[in-house]
Formats: structure tokens, sequence, C-alpha cells
């Protein structure tokens, strides 16, 4: 059996560079630092973090003045940061610099006088913190809900960056016969989009295929659906304990990604798991690994 | 046989403004006024204006100070309208307004930065027109050609009056990949998309379709493969002489449109003709025509 990892699996650099200022910032404010929601939507990493001193809220009255507290990588609207000033806090802003320039794009729309349109879902935190930094924004994540919009003479069109990009490609085709003056900033990191395009190739090209990240991982999801529909023997699992072996019968590759939170160890798991469950083997980094 | 004429065939409104201010120029001049090129893409209006007083030329060297000089509804480039100045001729701009919209776009395009990118035929006097209003323009009428473009930082896009909706649509589609700041002006004129989407329903209704006008207009031509993409049994003419009768058989239903540069009598040559040969009938407007 072979297994192909994909080169883009797992972490990207804004994941990478807010869980590393995470760290930084428990070890700097002496051992305990607060972080507005998951930093990142992996229940596993989020034990690792929590055992290192990391503590995750939800609700923002729960600060005390002093407390250290990350924004994670989605980023927060301006009302949030403006609270957290006004409450006293350390603030390590760990918000994704592609986060931040789709905020600033947003926000030139609007400027220039162009009604604003994200495209992304309407309750992930990234879109939360999008709209926040716009007076009325639509916010809009299905084709029917597109194809609904009425004539306009202007739109401006941001997204969310991890969309999937042939929803992006067909909302703004849809678009360019409803509005007159259409100013479309594609806002996909480019991260999402080679991760995106890769699984596609490898779900095509391999046996079976898995999607590791967590379930409520928006672009972990996004990569099961693109996979999904070229293989149907794709899996969207968190760890290897959800691997069933008979997954594996009559496979001779099996494909791995992995969404922008899914750790790398989490990665190295399942393929160890994998190569154990086909009678050992060795992993030689990202590429194709072989068993006996 | 019902016969069904399209609400929407024939002149546009830019077109019958053109003619007429054509005509009008012939009675002011004195019974001789001068067009470069020719006014509409349709021969037998063209002969009917030649009777009627009106010199078509390709050479501006021909002209003579204190002619009468019409330009046709597709507009010229700046650089044709200043050479038509110096001549010190009487100049009768008979651009449509919505061409000179397609000016203005490309214009504020250029100077707030972007790229132009024409979406068109690179020969058509209006394709030919915008492009002389900008420095640098890129000319683009093949999904091929679109997919071949790099990928670019900023693009802004506009588009022949007469472009066929799906082709802007799926350019864009293409374009929304491959630049990060894409401004777009769908400046495909109303006239044009009513009149495809009118044709497209038709053609799917009918046994046969005709679409009247020259073989050399643009428009028509776009109407045609919308049409014979869904309705085999179309038939592209200029006038009633080209239909075989043998085009009529096994058919209870006939669908007609026409060019925005087809005028309305050689529309009602057409249907007349059809009711002749099906044994007389009765034209009723735009509608649908019952023979007996």
């Amino acid at each position: 059996m072979k297994i192909k990892v994909a080169k883009s699996a797992g972490f990207c650099w804004g994941v990478k560079r807010a869980v590393n200022m995470a760290v930084d910032s428990v070890k700097k404010a002496g051992g305990r630092a607060l972080c507005l929601g998951e930093l990142i939507h992996n229940k596993r990493e989020i034990e690792r973090l929590k055992n290192l001193g990391m503590v995750f809220i939800e609700d923002m009255n729960d600060l005390r003045k002093g407390d250290t507290v990350v924004i994670r990588s989605h980023g927060v609207s301006p009302k949030v940061l403006e609270f957290l000033k006004r409450k006293g806090v350390e603030i390590v802003d760990a918000t994704c610099p592609f986060v931040k320039d789709v905020h600033e794009k947003a926000i030139k729309l609007e400027e220039e006088g162009y009604p604003v349109l994200i495209l992304g879902n309407a309750r992930h935190p990234e879109v939360i913190g999008i709209a926040g930094h716009v007076k009325n924004p639509m916010i809009i994540g299905s084709l029917e809900e597109i194809k609904k919009l009425p004539l306009m003479k202007k739109l401006g069109v941001v997204c969310q960056t991890t969309l999937n990009l042939s929803f992006f490609k067909e909302a703004v085709s849809i678009l360019s016969l409803k509005v007159k003056d259409l100013k479309v900033y594609n806002t996909i990191c480019s991260a999402t989009s080679v991760r995106q395009k890769e699984t596609l190739k490898l779900a095509k090209e391999v046996d079976v295929m898995f999607v590791i990240g967590g379930k409520n991982s928006s672009n972990t999801t996004k990569l099961y659906q693109i996979a999904k529909e070229v293989n149907p023997r794709t899996y969207h699992i968190e760890s290897k304990d959800e691997i069933e072996p008979d997954w594996l019968e009559n496979s001779e590759t099996v494909g791995i990604t992995a969404g922008a939170s899914t750790p790398q160890w989490v990665i190295e798991e399942v393929v160890n798991h994998l190569l154990h469950l086909k009678k050992g083997g060795v992993l030689s980094g990202r590429g194709v690994c072989q068993t006996t």
C-alpha cells in the first residue's frame, strides 16, 4: 500500500504563527494566558495548549484587568478590540495578516461607495470579524441566495479566506450579470487555494482518501467535500482512532490531506497508524511512503 | 403553422437613433452626407440609405472640408475624432450613448490604475473605438485566451455592448480566480441581454427558428449561435429569398428573431413570405400569428 500525504496538508502559515504567539504569550505572562474562543478548530491541539497553560473563554466578561488575551488568527471586529482595550487587558493580536487584509479591503470598498458582500459562512468567527469592519454588509454562503439577489448598480465583494474556490468562482459568475459595477477582491488565501487544488488532484489519484481535521473546522469540511465529490471512498477523521480497518480493503493507494488547523503530529499519528495496519513501513516526510 | 416573432427582434434604440440621425443629416446637408464605414451591418438597409443620399466611405482621406460626416452607433476612437475635427468636416456623432458609457468606464478604470481588459471581438468597430480610449488595453474574445492569462494583482474589465452573456459570465468566472483585485463593468446593453434571453427561450419552444440579420453582424451571429445550440433547425438568413421551403417540413411552430441591425421591414418580409409559403395568413404585430 502506498500512502501519499499532500504537501500542503496541515497548519498554514497564519495558524502556525498564531499557535506560536499563543505559546509565547503563556510563557511571558507567567504560565497563564487567555484566548477568546478556540485558538484553532482542533480539539486535540486545544487540549495540548490547555496543558501548557492556555485558558479558552467564550465570554469576554470573564476577563480581568491585567489578563493576557490572545486574539486568534480569525480576527475580531473593531468593537471587540475596543472592548478589550477598555477592559485594560494585555492584547496579543494573532489575527492572520491575510485576514487583516480582508478587513482593509472591505473598509476600502465601503469608502468607495460599494455595498459590501462577504462570501462565506455568517457564523464563522472570521466572517463575523470581517463584517464588524463595515456598516451594513451582506453575508452570503450559498449560491441559491446569490441567485435570489436583485439587479444592482454597484457591489463590492470580499470573501472568507478559506472559501471554496469553485463556490467563489460560481458566485462571481452569477454576480457578473446582476451587477453593473462589480468590484471583486479574491481574498481566498493562497494556502487555501493550494490545499484545495492539491486535495482534488490527490483524491482523484488514490483508492482511499483521508481528510484530517476538526469536524467543526470550516476549511477541513470543504476539503472533505472537494475530495468526496471525486472519490466516494473519502473519510473525514479527527484522529487515527476513527479509522475502521475495512475502509482500507482492496486499496493500493491512500491519500492524506489535512485542514489548516490540523497539527503535524496528528497527521503523523494517522500515517503511522495506517502503516501499522498494513504491517509496518516508514514515513519519509511529505511525499510517497510505501509499506511492504 | 404558428409564427412567433420575438418582441425584441430588430433595431435597438441606439441603432434606430443612429439611422434617424443619418437620414436627418442627409436632409440638412442638402441631399448628401458621408458615413465612416457601414452605418449598420445590414446590406439591404445600407442600400436603402444609399438611395436616400448617404455615402459610405472606408478611408477618412476621402473626406473634404465642409462634408457632413456621420459617426455610426459603434463609436470611434478619440484619434479619429481629432482627425475629423482637423479636417474641418461637419460631425454628426451618432455613437450609441451606451457605447459612450463603455468609453467612460474604460477611461475611469485606467485612471484608477487598473490594466484594462476589453472582452469582445478585436476587429469589431465598437471594440476598436473603446480600445482607442485607453493607452494599453488587452482585447480578448475567447475563453481559451482568458484561461492563458497569468495571475494578476489588478484588472479592470469592460465589454462589447453586444457580447454573449454566457461568454461574459464564464470569462469573469475564470478571471475571479486569476485576479486579486478585479473590477468588472458589465457593459452588455440591456437590449442585447433581453434579445439573447428571448432568443434562447423562443428557440427552445419552436420547431424551426430563423435569425434574421447580416452575416457580418456580430450580434446577429451570436443570436444564431445561442439558438442553434438548443434548436438544430435554426437558420441565419439575411432575407426571405434564402429560405428553402423544405426547411419548414414537419414544422408546426416557427420562431423569428433578428439582430440589432435588422430593419423592421426585413423582418416583415420574412414573416409575410413564410405565411405565403404556408398558404396565407395575417401578421398581427409582435406575438403569435397563425396560418390556416
